[in-house]
């Protein structure tokens, strides 16, 4: 539902000053409906070099990364801001020339830890049982359930896993800036060792699997006003009763 | 911020006509902020068996799904829906005993293509034609990009990519649910050819992956309660100035 249908429907241009709360609230806070924000959503091709993220936008990003599901909660995972423009124009030319890298407010680069191990799930015990404060001879049993899991995958299949989960932050990501207001375009094509090299990824034990870069459409992204491709629904929904 | 905060803040209360109208639109309508809602949402082990989740809102978690994106807007993918009871009491068991898979209000088995080949590209760029109303000859150029995409990978990699974007549309769905004050559980941990046989996807040439559950949180859910697991900010997150 239209914001001005809204606040015609509701009688709001009746008493102005009333009026003029409301419009205000429901501008900043309206609740769009999440159809209404995935239709706007796309992949941006062209930024506004311009228009910049805000600091208090980012902490709420990486909030939302931070608060991402993973399966058992592993999250295997580390998150680059990539805020030095040099930096950025490497990462540019690795990603085939790709101008959002460099014209967007910022990218992300979305790494996968390179060893998923009894080290790591180790580490996550401890981790919860200082969180929850609880005895870690309680977890003993979710524990020697995670390495049963780990110990039955070779080092690749975990890494697709891990993999698996970091597509969905990226999911989450996206309809999350989707509902901030926020553009965003994901990339998958660039060389990722080059990236690796850049970002010094191997020595953190980190590998680099996708790119979000985020801001704000130029008004020149022809994107923006070209038909959302999507199947019908009778071809990508099936019912069973 | 709060809602009643909210109305207190710009006086709706001195005004009955205008505070009930806006209470009205406010808590229909009222963006909460992403971050609340995310952190309102958790993986709901014990949901409220008699709340179901109505038509409407039914629909607008298929159409959530159907927007979703996916790398070069390929699609590779199909939801089922199970509403039969006998049906969902067998994948059940494949699951290792999950209750989600009875109790949620739905369940959502995510299924990817299992041929990812030149003839899907063909009927994409088909499908393209017509909904933009361009010449075929015209996505020429797109169409050997994709099939030289396809050549490249061996058919295992294909199934591992259509998976990223399938998690890709489970992270979307997860945050767009809680957005809507729709519980969730995502599922890996069942016998995936044993759900492929109960649904008879082979014949359709589809693979499960991943099974949602969605509804409504039960008052008895323990998890509901549980400490959020996260890692700390900067254990997941790097900038690079």
């Amino acid at each position: 539902m239209n914001i001005l249908k809204i606040i015609e429907e509701y009688g709001f241009k009746s008493a102005s000053n009333y009026y003029l709360r409301c419009k205000f609230i429901l501008f900043n806070n309206y609740m769009k409906n999440i159809i209404e924000v995935l239709n706007w959503r796309y992949a941006t091709k062209k930024f506004d070099a311009e228009k910049k993220i805000s600091a208090k936008e980012l902490g709420e990003i990486l909030e939302v990364l931070r608060l991402s599901p993973s399966s058992y909660g592993l999250q295997p995972w580390k998150f680059i801001i990539v805020n030095n423009l040099d930096i950025r124009e490497k990462i540019r030319i690795a990603a085939y020339g790709q101008s959002q890298i460099t014209e967007a407010s910022q990218i992300i680069v979305f790494t996968n830890k390179k060893n998923i191990d009894a080290q790591l799930v180790d580490d996550y015990m401890k981790f919860i049982s200082k969180e929850k404060n609880v005895d870690i001879n309680n977890l003993q049993g979710f524990k020697d359930m995670m390495n049963g899991i780990i110990s039955s995958k070779t080092s690749e299949e975990l890494k697709i896993w891990a993999t698996y989960q970091l597509y969905l932050s990226a999911g989450n990501l996206l309809t999350s800036c989707a509902v901030m207001g926020i553009d965003s375009c994901p990339m998958e094509g660039f060389d990722k060792s080059k990236v690796d090299e850049i970002l010094g990824l191997n020595e953190l034990g980190l590998e680099s699997k996708i790119i979000i870069a985020l801001g704000y459409r130029s008004d020149e992204d022809k994107s923006a006003v070209s038909k959302k491709i999507r199947f019908p629904k009778e071809d990508v929904v099936l019912e069973i009763n």
